[in-house]
């Protein structure tokens, strides 16, 4: 076949890897496609499918709002329905912000995360989670379609997500689940003792500061910004007390009666 | 005093409770403000502070876009500095992006809802989330006033949070560890039924049995206890309710009705 095949080999997709699709069911504004889209990427995942959007496709808004995520935009696909959204899908989640009145398992992002990354580990599956239009949410018909409903713990009184901010929240634990705990950052021990207040470090920096003005510290012009935020920035890291503090201000009053005699 | 006091008992705000603070240093889009108070409010947080807002205060953008997060945004208050906006906190978190050149600890947004709960147990004692504004982020004179960096792991090849997202990232784990597991969702079942008991599901799948085996369903001899096992598996897998095992049965009997017309 040498000579007769002239097709470029195509770049991988985001959507070739094993990563979950988003449905976005009956969407109204375009900047929330685009805020969700921006969402996905910030996620890694690429696969944007929207169920009959009310303003239609393309949608310039969703471009604007997506914020660069321009590649999840161009490459989302519409369906009429939810069922032939998902017709390839194996495994489907439903992301709902109120109980139901049918009975159905209820999972959080962090166990949607587990179960999609179950569903993916075998080859040739597909998975995706299902989000409804602003305000109104999914129809309990989408719902029945789902393996299991993901809800988004969030303040009873006001449970209301932004539908991108949805989106994050259930693909942000999914991503986090796929780079796995070996590449988050490493955390300290926090001190036992009672923190400084920032007005009580800030004055004792500006202390420091004025009296190593006075001193002639800074003899080169405008060094001492620099320098400030180079003290600032070893004292912040020290996680000083107050009573530390304290003693800090009384060895800057003690150095400078030693240098004024 | 009787008849001299005429104010109402206040209704508690949220921001007296034990909740972290959200800070926004320079925002730039009142419409980011007002989603970042609406992601506040989800994660129960009343306290915003910001500094040096680019449009001014008070935001009709910002009112709008809070999507009725108003007591959020009314309870608002400006500041001219960083320094002054956290000048009452004991205990400050930076939020960034990227990764800066100087010697900072950074936490996840995980690590960190753990650290202001710590932070937040002792009595007096107030934390709160410094975050930049769009695009460009805190400065490093901001980053250096705070006591670890909050960093969200993200997608590195698009790594660019919306304001009112990054918001989310960092308050709703906090949210999550407020609440506990104890109060996350497991299995939703309407009030007015229960999970059904093994004897209503075994009486429901012997009737549909003797249906089958009376319809001549089973004509192959001995195929009846394979397809009674198969049957059991599905329905089993269904976690059926009673009221949904009655439905079933009501199913069956209607068939059978039409069948022996």
């Amino acid at each position: 076949m040498a000579g007769t095949d002239h097709t470029k080999t195509p770049e991988p997709a985001l959507s070739d890897l094993a990563t979950p699709t988003v449905i976005l069911v009956e969407p109204q504004l375009g900047e929330n496609i685009g805020m969700a889209a921006r969402a996905m990427l910030n996620c890694g995942l690429g696969d944007l499918r929207l169920v009959s959007p009310r303003d239609g496709w393309p949608n310039e808004d969703a471009l604007a709002a997506s914020a660069g995520a321009v590649q999840v935009i161009e490459a989302a696909r519409v369906f009429k329905t939810t069922a032939e959204a998902i017709a390839d899908l194996n495994f489907v989640l439903a992301t709902t912000a109120r109980h139901r009145d049918m009975t159905t398992r209820i999972v959080t992002p962090q166990q949607a995360a587990g179960e999609i990354h179950a569903a993916l580990s075998k080859a040739g599956n597909r998975a995706g989670v299902l989000f409804g239009r602003e305000a109104k949410g999914l129809k309990n018909d989408d719902v029945t379609q789902a393996d299991a409903i993901v809800m988004v713990p969030v303040n009873p009184a006001f449970s209301s997500l932004n539908l991108a901010q949805a989106v994050f929240a259930v693909c942000h634990e999914w991503y986090l689940a796929a780079i796995g705990d070996a590449e988050r950052p490493a955390l300290a021990i926090p001190k036992e003792t009672r923190p400084a207040n920032k007005a009580e470090l800030n004055g004792m920096l500006k202390h420091l500061g004025d009296e190593l003005e006075a001193s002639g510290f800074f003899h080169v012009a405008g060094k001492r910004p620099v320098m400030d935020r180079n003290l600032r920035n070893m004292f912040q890291r020290a996680n000083l007390t107050e009573q530390e503090v304290r003693t800090l201000r009384g060895v800057i009053s003690s150095l400078t009666r030693t240098h004024e005699k």
